[in-house]
């Protein structure tokens, strides 16, 4: 597997072994389909072996991603049927039973703009814990839901995965889901795709600073992860198109990009479209019955 | 006492009371006093009592309020010496030995305008926790610091109290320091006081939202509270402003103005002014040997 | 009339006259009626005369004022039937024939909460002058609206009147609507009343610097100004409690709130929604046929 | 030459014209020269015929390419140096006698991070025309200087040279200084070189979306424009990469990254501090005899 191609993506990890396998099927250990759902492609990796987990470089689980050009696209109710069909795909790894509470993390720097689509996800999260004790008759039916930033290192001095093990520890949730930035290798999957996985999730990966994990050995509890690729590494992107133009360059030349990153022009408002769709998708997957309207008003 | 004005500082409780008693000393249980410090004045109300608990409504401990009419007056080098006094200050009630964790807490609604004094601060602390062991030649004189904003109920689900319990058991720091909005009876002391006690706090005040405390008693640490009044509630402006006048109005009569707020008509500037020489005096009373430029350093 | 209580509506000055003179009907020169219209109040004043016009301190000229108070309420399409409101009223004072410009100016501060109305509801504007050209087959039934936010004369150097002179000068509309923070006596009109006014404006009356008026004699174009109340000068509050409470004070007793302003605590989220409101409803009376569906879609 | 390659940087035009031609010298008509200047790099172009505008593509005139490298690696004073040095070649082009009032435009939108550059070194320069006046024995021995931010055409309707033409026959300065963000070929240059020109420029330049110049022909005066490169064309990196490993890749293959762009990862911060800087300069070069810290004093 070229290594030097860098993607947090299950989908583009499965579809780069074939290409360096010049492979027609998927390796041994994974399993991968692809299924149109009314305007939207969903693609659903499974790493279900050691030997899966190798050739993909991704840990054992269920890997969704939902691909969103329609909403690009701007077709008619696109963000309406977005949004369910990310609750559907949610509530399907969600190990919710009825009435369970869950904790909702924002992970990654609201200062960083490619960085910021877990913290501005969470601004679109229904926050209903304190409002099930204190307004019972109103929010008596609403499923308990905490929501937590946990800020970077850099600024908090605490892991990520430290503070949020501190903060399930005392709000007890039966679930945690975690929102991140994603690093992709194509470019078109930018702030229009949505990896959905119930793997958890190492923090950080899509601005290359990784960190310890999230996931149900950190935590002892289920972490579905939610994902969104924001950035493509500035190496990665340059030895693809190299590639695509039928070159075999040396990935060491290519060393003079670090530190940068390829994002769309438009990254502060495609990051704060694409976190409205993931708050409001989690929020219908929580809650039984609830609509649009009914988010916009609860938000409001 | 008048209850119906209020105050978080002890400074003005300890002067309502005297108006009301129209006596010429404090309470039994409390003593105060008031120094000049070059171009500041600070004043010091001590609760050595239930007495004088039931007195100011304030819990026993140290209250040290530090004026600093001079940093507004914009006199030389008063940014300087502000940040040098106020380390001072908070040096003498932070009962850290060298190399002791402090977990600094930035209280409060950060899209709340003043409310924000806490997390605006908290952006200007130099956390060092991780610096310690990533770059030990570099940091490894510094004391860990680390550094959280709570957030609020209403859009975390979790009380600050619950949260920062659960990461100061996490990262065990030998002190909190706890920094908030609070609301004054007086107008000219807007984002121009800062109030420094031993005795933990009750986040929310300034704001009107009370909940439950950050102190010895719910944390097993103590804890430190810095806070700056930027809002005067509307029926306490109207009240006093009427009482200077002469008058004797029934509060009653004031209810109208339930939910308003006064504030400096530069408030969004003024909380990040006074925020900023927070974060810095916290930084030089943490380190020591610190310079403002070191500062300006770390955080660019 | 007590020229101690400050107002910039209308209606306010109307009814403070009447107060004064403890008389029943308008003063001379002035007509006010109020009317239901649906979930809302809506009070026209109009000054006739130089009479009115030394009555109420406001230019001769026609102030319509839209209570929202059914928003507040949340009641169902209290929005859309706001939004359906203020464009038949902003219609009815709007001189424009189909297809003529309009170059609709954000007034204030930006970085000054309560002063930011201005520029956030422009953010809301559909700006369509150059599209008209660029894209005629799909923005050619548009009327051409352009949008610019005048900045404050101690950030620009500038005078908001001269630039927004310089502009329209360039850009020939064949009306300006200028949208602009007020000043109330009530604290129960902040951010729910839209002042509409054929008069034009006096920039900064809000938050206190008066400048140079935006009027049909200084552009030699019709001004239609848009004004919200978002504060209430401290003193005017606590004459206006005082008063309330049966007192009769000093007015000079009341000097020491220099400078401050009152405000709803929610300030930053009420002025953001107040602005999109005033978009939308602009929005609305400047293009035929228009949803609020479409104006989403447009600035998204 | 490579046109495939896009840069608004004059220097690096010259290099790859150079490349091209695997020639040693300059192009007829370009004179260019390299020199230290304390822990910086001066590189002078000037473009002095038609050939060498054909050549390098940009217009005749000066360019003065600061590099900060002193300032990224954290020198000591290196800020305060870099600020001196802005000052004096800035002061070198720009044709301002003493008193004469300067016109200062932020090109570019505030809402795209990369783009932001210009409006946010506006909000660090002094606005002292309306201060004249008002304070003379203040403000008496400084430059009239004012400042406005152009917004872009999309969000105002107008083009950013209408709106500055404007603007300058109301306050009829004697130069005009046009600050903007450009694109580079180079990622090493990003947010850390400035271009000083006595050319005018072409807004919108550094995102992709040309508009109509700003230079003595559109407005009948000299403009000073500075420029910064904050972005480098996804599809440049993509060539520029690809030929230093050797190779010859046919640019049509690399479309696919158009939209596209490489910034550095904290791209937030990098546009902050380099348009501070420039403001700070910027303050240098138009008021005799002030320091860093009167700008401080004055901007806080």
């Amino acid at each position: 597997m070229n290594r030097a191609i860098r993607t947090d993506l299950a989908l583009e990890a499965e579809a780069l072994w074939r290409e360096n396998q010049s492979a027609p099927g998927s390796p041994e250990g994974v399993l991968a389909r692809h299924e149109r759902r009314g305007a939207f492609g969903v693609t659903t990796v499974e790493v279900t072996s050691p030997q899966g987990e190798a050739a993909l470089g991704k840990p054992m689980g269920k890997y969704v991603t939902v691909e969103l050009d329609a909403l690009i696209r701007r077709e008619e109710n696109a963000f309406a049927d977005a949004c369910a069909l990310l609750a559907e795909e949610l509530r399907a790894l969600l190990p919710l039973g009825p009435g369970d509470a869950c904790l909702v993390v924002g992970l990654g720097n609201r200062d960083i703009t490619p960085d910021a689509v877990g913290p501005d996800a969470v601004d679109c999260v229904m926050v209903t814990r304190h409002l099930r004790q204190a307004l019972p008759e109103d929010f008596g039916a609403f499923r308990p839901v905490c929501a937590v930033c946990s800020g970077v290192l850099g600024t908090t001095g605490i892991e990520s995965s430290a503070l949020v093990h501190a903060v399930a520890g005392s709000v007890k949730p039966a679930a945690v889901v975690a929102i991140d930035a994603l690093a992709s290798r194509s470019p078109d999957r930018l702030c229009r795709t949505v990896q959905i996985a119930d793997t958890g999730i190492v923090p950080g990966s899509g601005v290359g600073n990784t960190r310890a994990a999230l996931n149900r050995e950190t935590l002892g509890l289920p972490v579905i992860a939610v994902g969104v690729p924001t950035v493509v590494d500035a190496a990665t992107l340059a030895l693809d198109l190299a590639a695509r133009a039928g070159l075999q360059p040396d990935p060491a030349a290519f060393g003079d990009a670090g530190g940068m990153i390829v994002t769309p022009r438009e990254i502060d408002k495609n990051v704060r479209d694409i976190a409205k769709l993931i708050g409001y998708g989690l929020n219908l997957a929580l809650h039984d019955g609830l609509t649009i309207e009914d988010v916009d008003m609860f938000l409001s």
